[in-house]
């Protein structure tokens, strides 16, 4: 059994992650991320105490220990260099929370933890592997070797952030036209805004003046009614996201590339037209495809692939 | 001492690698490409054999052979899986070669086997590396963990083929807005064009109508010498060169990244502003960064490349 921990910016879940790797048992406190990198590693650790408590085994029955943090890592170090929105700077996760626990402690960043979750679950013997995330932002991680690809700074894997429209909409991240200002739910909301102001008339508009908030939904439930104005949104969005899976098929040609973040809850009506854009458009048509398909472990994935990533290396 | 082939759909060049990564005699024969593989393959065979001799070793001095060859390789099985300028499709290089020698055998795809000569003459300690060449395409290969990249169909790291411009300039390869479409010569070439006929009395106006021909350094030339129109040509040409570069370093974070191609012999006037643009456009911008260079061995890559990759697995 292995001890995984998802570290956010609102909240710390820890799970135990079994030999089948099922998690069979979760918690989770409040991060409170204004406090001391020393306070948050505390109660990370209480938590997981707490957890092995309630799950009732015994530690000895914990084989390792994995977290999964936001930010730049060094792996090897176990080192967070850089977390802006936990305000982390060279943070020494690894030692401080091996004055709670004596046993292989491994620390990842967020999103490769994710990915590996997802890559473990997917159950099949691949080498490479790409699990994109269609979040608040556009993530995602690579595995390559049957190992998560780190860079050489633990910064790699910023799928959201190459160019997609070049001169285009300002990233968050300082540079213009990155893929997540695209293809993101807050991307995908901005669209959806602009739509209901150009079709007052529309279903999303009127769904909007019901429910009073516009959210990555609300396009696609439209759409799904029959609404022209949101079936348009919802295909130049798609348009998007198409876009830079089948560049980053282009550049990767994993065997497996898996779609996960809230938007992928559209399943089949995201992954078809998805799907043709690619086949349509890839760069290699005469050999073996990638296989596109929906991640399966939602939230769980950073848990599952922090617990187990360690034991890869 | 090694053998490299580097075979192009004009010429097969091939050449010994001595210890010290050093190409010690180099020749070429035609490619013909539109004879027979096994044609192809016996005047390969008999090029090597040629050079041995003209060399003075004796063949038991030469421990392996690698071949780096346009078109998605099954590594393993030593096959072109498809290679669309050779009309090879399922062709077993590997296989054809060991009728005539009887040493390790390594096929590659020929971008891959110039981007490992590349990391091998970089003659540092670095796991991760990229190498991009800005030629009449945009490509370049991968170097993950010391080891070459090849996608799980042998046709990774097309990395002129992300999309750059979404709905941008139709690209060769049938998808849109391509970065190669944007960042190769020959976008150079028609981008210059453009400024030409609207610039018709610049200097590379003036250029063009002496030489009689545009070329990839009608802009770099003109705009050297002062034409405010050139220098608009090429300060736009590396804002797309660079958004890429900085593109693929928030996707990979590798240790070091090369420029190669004929573009890149414009050195540091090429490498500054794009070297400025990631500095301010980085993903990540508090910890270490990837170091940019201009590649070195030029044509040689491919050969040293391809003499030396298969011990590498």
């Amino acid at each position: 059994m292995n001890l995984g921990i998802d570290l956010g910016g609102t909240n710390i879940v820890a799970g135990l992650v079994d030999d089948n790797c099922n998690i069979i048992k979760k918690m989770s406190v409040p991060t409170l991320a204004e406090r001391s990198f020393e306070e948050i590693i505390k109660d990370m650790a209480h938590l997981c105490n707490r957890l092995i408590e309630e799950a009732k085994i015994d530690i000895s029955e914990v084989k390792a220990l994995g977290v999964g943090t936001p930010g730049a890592v060094d792996n090897k170090k176990g080192i967070v260099l850089h977390a802006g929105n936990l305000g982390w700077h060279n943070a020494p996760i690894k030692n401080e929370l091996g004055k709670y626990f004596k046993m292989p402690i491994n620390i990842e960043n967020d999103a490769n933890a994710a990915a590996y979750g997802e890559y473990i679950a997917c159950g099949v013997d691949i080498d490479d592997f790409l699990f994109i995330t269609l979040g608040t932002g556009v993530g995602g991680g690579i595995i390559i070797n049957k190992k998560i690809y780190r860079g050489f700074n633990g910064a790699g894997a910023e799928l959201g952030h190459f160019t997609l429209v070049h001169d285009g909409i300002h990233c968050s991240c300082g540079k213009a036209g990155c893929w997540e200002a695209y293809a993101s739910v807050s991307a995908l909301i901005s669209q959806t805004a602009e739509a209901i102001e150009e079709n007052p008339d529309s279903l999303m508009a009127k769904s909007y003046k019901s429910v009073g908030e516009i959210n990555g939904r609300t396009a696609f439930d439209a759409a799904k009614a029959g609404d022209k104005a949101a079936q348009r949104v919802v295909k130049k969005y798609l348009e998007y996201v198409a876009d830079g899976i089948c560049s980053m098929v282009n550049i990767f040609e994993p065997e497996v590339l898996l779609i996960g973040g809230g938007i992928s809850k559209e399943g089949d009506y995201l992954l078809k037209p998805i799907a043709e854009y690619c086949e349509k458009n890839y760069f290699c048509k005469n050999i073996r495809q990638t296989r596109l398909g929906i991640a399966e472990l939602g939230n769980d994935a950073g848990i599952i692939g922090a617990a187990l990533a360690g034991a890869a290396d």
